[in-house]
């Protein structure tokens, strides 16, 4: 892959590659730049740039042949690249994410959890291995687990994430209130707060919707 | 509220705001622009232009005030403003976000859950009214409810969200696989693909290192 491709574009085009995903199950056959941006929420500069990234690809006068574009996408995003993935904290998030259909197939698969708590281990019904947390990096060096979810109370988040790391986790999607940097040669963080989606979206209404004070 | 604040600026100082309450958990009173960019993965440069937005803050040799800086973000972001949230779709996922302590205080508060299965409605044990989802539009609309978090079956994503867009809802989290449009005249929305986050993390993986073929 060219390293030239910067952070930002690639999860844009990861982002297109859903979208594109979405239009072939709606037999959409081909699309414009400006449809693709509009669709999600940058201009169709940024799309066309975006897709330059990658080098050479058609285009007609009707727009980007939509299947073209997504095995482009695919191919040049190394998409095909198998990974396995684990779940730390089997809480009531963990659970159900160690239950999403999605992450029982396709080419990221969960195929631990991990939880401190022997009894949660006992209790939790799934067919997916589970260990105790203290296993952690022994475990994810023995399964070559690449990618991991932590969905643990956020005091314990930094310290699952060491040992995440120590294992060989190198792609880490961090669901606790506390924020987990990425490291130069540690692995890559996704920090998702769902409360604080909720602050994005109330405050971008207050920017619709002029404050009374 | 400056309505000339853009988007993404509003997102990345939502984002900051969060960070800055980190570093008071921390007892941290004065940060760099640099620190807060190397926390949040963006230049110190972008930082500052954010800030910026939100007119005149003192900055001092030894950088931002963190009380300070949170407290000038909290009042031009509006995030004093109280608004009710509901989940719609009590699956595996939607229980946990019923279930998330953060959702059951502060000042985005869950206060209504929704399911299409009168017998899931029965089972789930919470102090939270629920409802069958053919009463979104009614119920929305009397408990003045703001903010949703979508995690129904794909299918149903869109005609839910349009139900709860006509109750008067205005900004959706969307946990489907189904891509929902922000609309001029509708309600924004947040959608967080979970299984596109490992995507994500594995294109970046990728541009780290070399694919083999």
């Amino acid at each position: 892959m060219n390293t030239i491709i910067p952070e930002s574009t690639v999860i844009r085009l990861s982002q297109m590659y859903r979208f594109l995903e979405e239009c072939i199950a709606n037999e959409v056959t081909t699309i414009f730049s400006a449809d693709i941006g509009e669709h999600m929420g940058i201009t169709a500069h940024t799309v066309r740039k975006d897709i330059n990234f990658l080098g050479e690809i058609g285009k007609t006068a009707a727009g980007y042949d939509v299947v073209k574009l997504k095995n482009h996408i695919h191919e040049h995003l190394g998409l095909e690249k198998k990974r396995s993935a684990c779940i730390v904290g089997l809480g009531n998030l963990g659970k159900a994410l160690l239950h999403y259909k999605q992450f029982l197939g396709g080419n990221y698969k969960v195929i631990a959890g991990f939880d401190s708590d022997i009894n949660t281990l006992e209790m939790v019904k799934t067919s997916i291995s589970l260990y105790p947390s203290y296993r952690i990096e022994e475990v994810v060096k023995d399964l070559k687990i690449e990618l991991a979810i932590i969905a643990v109370p956020s005091k314990a988040a930094q310290d699952v994430a060491d040992r995440l790391i120590r294992g060989g986790v190198k792609g880490i999607i961090n669901f606790t209130q506390v924020f987990v940097k990425s490291q130069a040669d540690g692995a890559l963080v996704r920090n998702i707060d769902l409360y604080g989606e909720l602050r994005i979206l109330s405050a971008l209404l207050n920017l619709k919707e002029p404050l009374s004070s």
